[in-house]
């Protein structure tokens, strides 16, 4: 834990990120760039010292008898992470900036004009999981956004964390950014009083498995922005090509299957058992998928010779499913199957059961793809596309601060946008309210747009 | 209360509302403005019912010795009341269809098109105070953004809403939004259930009092639009136009003092003391307000002969201020006042003691002017104008749901595009996610900005 840190409260840890969130808002967008650079250099300056710290976590982790997969995702010096973890910061400060751009103009009266700017939303508690180079992912979304951020990260990274911590902040003594911009918070009872903290943290973002959402929302009255869950559906229509079909279902289960937009529920209309339907099961059962199926779906794979004759790898399985299935983010090649008699059942089904992460229809009608798309509510609705597709970084916005599935403030991939807001600038000329109106004597509004 | 209403439970009610949001998502915006002007038509139609049920209320407000400015404010019959409520439907129904407009489009790869669309936010649950009008405003803001309803109104106006409101849902009846899209509860125990399902409802916008905000904020995870106060500050500056800022101070106290966006602190640069703030409080007195005065400004006013030469009105005060006076929405003809020794105290204390709502500064310097409302972090920042000007009509919104002082998603008057989110729609030929990315053999994104 850094020094610094450590000698405060929680209390007083919200109360130095919102105050260093005030110099924030007030600084330059050359003065956060500026502290971005020297992060970057302080980063590959502390190299060493930061991989120890690393090798650490790893032995701790190895001792612990931590998962293999565990263990790697921990491990920093792993091929091209370190090197991807400093470009990633040099990535983020080449962005845009974020911070005051005018995105309504009107002239209310002649020397009377209303502007609409964006501005920070101001303290951010980013609550992590494993791997230890977010914090430098974050802390760079965080400044160069203007906000001021408040992390704690997985406790099996803590030696990591605590030496990324001291030398970001170290980094940000040498800048016009106040080193309590970025904090660093290691246990779960400083989270804990960190969430009642509502005066000062403006949005928590956790970005962790369902049960660590689903705490953070109950245990605070701060915004909460991320998702629970990532129950995604590909529903098959009736008219579906067979070729992108069998690519689309296949890449959204096995291209990465514990990721949120995983595919979890294939939905397939029954007009496509005996046709489609068997193509994908051969493709997936092939790449050691299990199936999960509803009875008619698994009454036709059963008397599908293509099936029928194939022998199922070790693990792989073809079983009836059972209700919950469908409530179920697997995170695993497993793969939940039910039959629909049309558009409707399959919309009304994601609605009801899908998490509002992302759902995707295979058909080659527009009309029908449209209607698809308007009507599942979900962050993404995508049409002949995998459910993959849905990141920040495949969606062109450099990186992300995580996957929202939220229905207010922003949804999906959440870049630098989704840590903005905006105020109202009034520029008047001495003006009373009162003069205005439709009243007597009243002067009416001109509400003119203004060019910007 | 309406029969069709009446029978169904909190979470019934809930259910319902998620269900027509489902159906008002996929309807064409004509469909939304059809159901406009039904339930424009149907109002007139039923203006005698609905001014005899407003009778009753009224009359249960003699009765129960209710104030006359409540008295007032629930009766539809006063001048112009009735016209300008229907007029308003037709005045949201006007406004542009803020529902499937695109507000980013990259093509990601030749045949994999990403399009960010504006999509209804779901279930909304308003919840009001005695105004019965409110409600045909608050449906048709809600029907024209796509947004199923909830409303909840103050118990003093119950017959007027429930006329409403049984109107509002049979006029539905001949339209294609199902009636379940507004819905009225009479009760707080039916609002504590409605708070506790957020599996339904998306957003809750208390408009009200703070008591009622502050109460919701602890009762509910469902995210919560509104301002639980409006301490809103003036800061004169050393620089400050005598006349601007009398007329701005006159009329952001004494407009409508009763407001959320009247002023209820003045902040005096020293430098003024002897100059322009005399002139301030002998206007600010004249007109019946009461001054709070920290030390150096109550010394200010005893040693000024056109301060000391006036005969107070009765009621009209000018005492030591308490510290708590800072952090106080008077709503009345009440002002507290401090002095402070330069810009940076001004807005410390601004970020500090006030509510985010808005805030203005009177200055001759446009660079003073930038500065504060840079640093200054409320939804209002004002140069030379009065904070009377922060509403959703004035900004040329149209109309508002209400003013926010939120962080995330919509701050300051909220008009239809608070009510909106956003869903991502990519568009593709069935690509796998797993073909793009860096490695041997991998498709790079073109991400390139399509016209749009």
């Amino acid at each position: 834990m850094t020094t610094s840190t450590a000698s405060l409260t929680p209390i007083e840890i919200a109360q130095t990120a919102s105050l260093a969130s005030h110099v924030l808002k007030a600084v330059s967008g050359a003065d956060r760039d500026a502290a971005l650079t020297a992060i970057h250099a302080a980063l590959e300056a502390n190299k060493e010292a930061i991989l120890a710290a690393n090798l650490k976590d790893m032995s701790a982790a190895y001792e612990g008898k931590l998962s293999q997969s565990l263990v790697k995702r921990l491990d920093l010096s792993k091929s091209g992470k370190w090197e991807d973890m400093l470009s990633g910061i040099l990535q983020v400060k080449s962005l845009p900036d974020p911070v005051g751009n005018t995105t309504l103009a009107t002239k209310l009266d002649n020397g009377l004009d209303l502007y609409r700017v964006t501005s920070p939303i101001g303290v951010l508690l980013v609550i992590f999981e494993a791997r230890p180079e977010v914090i430098a992912n974050i802390a760079s979304l965080a400044l160069k956004s203007g906000n001021a951020v408040i992390l704690k990260g997985g406790k099996e990274s803590v030696h990591s964390f605590a030496t990324i911590a001291r030398v970001v902040r170290e980094a940000l003594g040498s800048t016009k950014i106040p080193p309590g911009a970025v904090q660093l918070v290691e246990s779960r009872e400083e989270v804990n009083s960190l969430l009642d903290q509502d005066q000062y943290i403006d949005l928590v973002i956790p970005r962790g498995g369902n049960e660590l959402v689903r705490y953070i929302k109950e245990h605070t009255r701060i915004p909460v922005m991320g998702h629970a869950d990532g129950i995604c559906a590909v529903y098959v229509a009736e008219d579906a090509d067979e070729q992108k079909a069998v690519t689309v279902v296949l890449d959204a289960k096995t291209d990465y299957p514990a990721a949120c937009n995983a595919v979890e529920t294939l939905l397939i209309n029954s007009a496509t058992l005996t046709t489609v339907f068997p193509k994908i099961a051969k493709a997936l059962i092939d790449a050691g998928v299990s199936l999960r199926c509803d009875e008619i779906s698994l009454a036709a794979l059963e008397s599908t010779p293509i099936i029928t004759g194939v022998t199922l790898k070790a693990g792989t399985t073809i079983t009836p499913a059972v209700t919950r299935d469908y409530d179920t983010e697997f995170l695993d090649l497993t793969l939940a199957v039910k039959t629909v008699d049309n558009d409707n059942e399959a919309v009304n089904h994601i609605n009801h059961h899908g998490s509002g992460h992302t759902d995707a229809i295979l058909t080659e009608s527009k009309e029908r793809a449209e209607d698809f798309m308007k009507r599942v509510d979900s962050a993404g609705v995508f049409w002949n596309a995998s459910t993959r597709f849905a990141d920040g970084f495949r969606y062109g916005f450099g990186t992300e601060v995580g996957i929202s599935t939220n229905k207010i403030h922003a949804r999906g991939p959440v870049g630098l946008e989704g840590l903005m807001i905006y105020k109202y600038k009034l520029l008047g000329n001495g003006q009373g309210a009162g003069s205005y109106g439709s009243g007597e004597g009243k002067k009416a509004f001109l509400h003119e747009p203004i060019a910007f």
